[in-house]
């Protein structure tokens, strides 16, 4: 691969992330092309792999990793299946984007990243594509201008319209909440050290079992407190809001006022329907940034400590739920490799 | 009167304005109190009169401004019978709160302003009750501080849900733009010296022979250019709101966001319905205003030549209407005593 | 006193509070009037009494309470004065608006609570003005109309610009989060069960030995789930903003958008620098309404319950802020009385 | 060109509206590369062809067309070169992106228009890029979508920092209202048939010599009014706004809410310095809709006919500008070719 040259991409995993993933190298991306397509299911690669040039269908990861046009990898396989993905893709030394989770747990985690490390330098960008939104981004730049002080306390509001079938309590955790955990680490550059959860009555609207909404605190090594309103069956739209509460004053995102309307004895807007309309803008901007920093021979965005990290952080709040109370996080102490 | 005794007040009119100032008067106001209530129909002002505790009702308007109890009258009896009332009240040299129009044509106006002059002092508050609105009040405080600079631009929506029957393209003007009118030389403390009107087709929402919405332009003496949608027939609400546009920056008022919610998809609060639930503190403040004056000996806010100004405004905007193009209005130089 | 006369108010309390309402009941009540204003301090109550025609100045409650234009209390001495006070004023069997808290702790609740029950009427209405605030009653009418469903959690920011001297840890409690104890009582009717309370690292701009800011949550009997940020030394100024996450959407009131401007780069509005700008007409609401309600023969309003109600949870927060953890809320079975 | 190979673009003009292109075509666009760029200067051709792998500089249009590797051109030169540039394209039957203005004048784009319509199809695509903005597709989706109703008026405020030195008055017209001309027309798909233009006393902040503000106003053949404040040294920011008022309601556009802060005494957001910041997305998916459109043999977008329209309102606005009153426009009947 020359500097300049079209980056060629093996996508793992042909399901809806997988396909969204394509679809996006070749129509969105600018410097990048789908040279492979892998999926256990030979049909399903196949199907994605015709729609494009010059791209081939695999069954074997490592297969498609050894091929001579594939110069990274995009890892958007079901999490069990991404540990072996991610030790594949370093045994050819290729970059890799790898969609959240890193892995489905902390021990596993620490595993990808002692094998990262020994290669000696950064090969994985974790999928947390939050860090790619417009408005994260413009807020995190203004905390990071230091003109509103230190943070003190971070709200949040993560709101689906419905959870989909088969969601659990923990997957409000592993699947949802996760999202303001890497959130939380990244805008306040602090590592959270306790979860509680206080759980209300759930809503009508809670599938059977399913305790929702709830609200989650963290507590933070810097001494912040992270309050996330988790609501998975508000049943108005998607929202995701987040306002940091500093020494000098506040700064607030999610707020959508693009069409606003009157009409009908009411003003306001529409609520997105899905993350996809509140978020497509983030996952291009991912794609994008991973794709440019390949380019360049750099790897950047979160590391695969943030993906250790926030997977520690999901077992203890996954316990907190459970159990009730306060517990604690527990980490190794941060390699500096990853500093 | 001492200074700090309650004002015993004559309401001529006991029709919806007038039935709503004895209201106000009994139930809000601090510091007066409804001694008499004078209606043509005798049965209409003894109902209202029978309502509160030593109010007297009258047929004749004179015959109540001589009573013992009466130190200052209320005009809400319908427009031609202002002049009249405002002759009698100035007889019996007692201050007056006279609700808009002063009078319904500028030629009439006149005549009260030199029968004013001749007492020597102000007796007339004009009912223009938007100068005592909390938001305009804001907004002309802000122009008045310079921080904007000069003001270049105003403009102004003005939206009924719908047209009261009866309600004449003529009416668009002397009825509803007339605010906007007076709102504009407060504001900018100029005077409006020419009018244009455009007509869009009528919307469907107009009743047949009505020509709503139209946009109305004024020039001022000062250089600014003033526009007004005015939409009588808009279906979803009352709206009243201004932008002054300046030298330094721009100021609006008029978003109502005091109840925001989120639901079955959209975000938004409700719109008023009507000019009460929009302007009900307005009519508090002008009347306590008038109130608290009065019984310091003074007369204050919008005056005859306010109302005079006003009544010929409306008369080019008519023909602006009715002939197209601009039209010029012609005022009399401001005699010192209005200055 | 007959139904429609002026109401004979003595002011209990000459300091900062009781001025205000003794200006408020000259110059805005309606249907009112200051006839005695008591303080401890001779000169303090005649330097007030002096302003007001008919009123007198007295350093004994209990004389002023056995005057004969005397027909209602307003208690606005300090809070340990409170309990004297009331029980005065029921000897008299005069109504009282009692400013909050109705007194310092549960056990001078419980005794006030008993000694009005033995009157066999309630006399008294608490302070507790945010429940006359417009923004709060359109909360309060959306949530008891069901539109939005069952309420599920509770949102509140409550930040002052700079805390006074002398504010302590406890204060946050007792003077600040007091309100949304009431408001959380009144919006959701339940009562407040647990109080848990997370320190942040104190803000630079706290004084030395504030811990402020504070995340205090509540656990109610209708298993709702309440946070409250209480920043007072936020720096910006004072904002009240409230967030009800209800079953079918959510609502919330707090945004101060009177007033926009777009200038030098940026656009807004100003934020209110003082509990007078944002609740000054929630004051005169709630005073008005126990005119009203006075001279209907009426007692309306949060009652001796509500006040010692507060004042128990009050104690459960002051102990989770020192002790930390969660700690749960006593309360007596509520008197039918009081239902 | 094969359907989905990558498409070879020729830039005309390497000032800064045409660098601006090829860095967004080689860093941004999905699916297109810069192989020829054109400019009367070979050394500033060079410099940017340099930085572009197998990208060529040239000074002559026709050579860089006639070359192999150039499938469409997008022509990015000052406007009086575009009549040249597009009628040599149309020779090589060469799809073109051309920037606005199409051409100068309304005559020189007749003849642009009989020159495309010899070909027999549609060749060239103008660069009106307000109509690849989001909030406007919004917007236009949902006029077009008949919920709101038939459009009665628009109203537009178009606001910059500071005109760039040199601008004139007309420049107002052609540079900057040429857009709500565009907006208008592609809005409420309807021709403008009258320009009015007000202009108040200028702002201190214009440069001598040119009137800024002002109002312009449209009528259209829908019967609809339009009003453009046009104010390129409001001094505050760039501002583009838009309210579409229809029969059933409004809808409005260009609230920037993104980021909101509580700092310092006030509320709010910042206000974007340039174009840049606002429209730079526009930009991006003008340029992709044209490169994707392209790909599969499609013209689409803002046709040849959009710029002639717009030439000729350009045309009756700067004389209403420069003459007062209402300036008619007058245009040659649409040609089916461009129905």
């Amino acid at each position: 691969m020359t500097q300049r040259g079209t980056l060629g991409v093996a996508v793992i995993g042909a399901g809806r992330m997988g396909a969204d993933h394509v679809r996006r190298i070749d129509e969105v991306i600018s410097g990048a092309r789908v040279s492979a397509v892998v999926d256990l299911d030979p049909e399903r690669a196949k199907r994605l792999a015709d729609g494009i040039d010059g791209c081939t269908a695999y069954t074997d990861p490592a297969a498609a990793m050894a091929a001579e046009d594939v110069d990274a990898v995009l890892i958007a396989s079901p999490g069990p299946a991404h540990e072996a993905a991610l030790l594949t893709a370093f045994e050819h030394d290729l970059p890799v984007l790898c969609e959240k989770p890193l892995t489905p747990d902390a021990a596993s985690a620490l595993r990808v990243m002692e094998a990262e490390q020994k290669r000696g330098h950064r090969l994985v960008q974790v999928g947390f594509m939050r860090r790619y939104d417009a408005e994260y981004r413009k807020l995190k730049a203004l905390l990071d201008s230091g003109q509103l002080g230190r943070p003190l306390m971070l709200h949040n509001r993560h709101r689906n319209a419905a959870s989909p079938s088969g969601f659990t309590t923990a997957m409000l955790i592993n699947d949802s909440v996760v999202h303001e955990m890497d959130v939380t680490r990244w805008l306040l550059d602090q590592e959270i050290t306790a979860v509680t959860v206080l759980r209300p009555t759930p809503s009508e609207n809670a599938p059977e079992g399913l305790s929702d909404p709830q609200l989650v605190l963290f507590e933070t090594d810097g001494g912040a407190i992270v309050d996330v309103e988790i609501n998975v069956n508000c049943g108005f739209g998607y929202q995701v809001k987040a306002e940091a509460v500093c020494e000098r004053g506040t700064a607030r995102i999610g707020e959508e006022q693009s069409l606003v309307t009157d009409m009908a004895g009411r003003w306001g807007g529409t609520i997105a329907q899905d993350f996809v309309e509140r978020f497509a803008g983030a996952y291009d901007r991912q794609v994008q940034a991973w794709v440019d920093a390949t380019r360049r021979g750099e790897v950047t965005g979160p590391s695969v400590w943030d993906g250790y990290a926030t997977a520690a952080v999901c077992e203890a709040g996954v316990r907190a739920q459970s159990e009730g109370g306060r517990v604690e996080v527990e980490l190794i102490e941060r390699p500096a490799f990853y500093r």
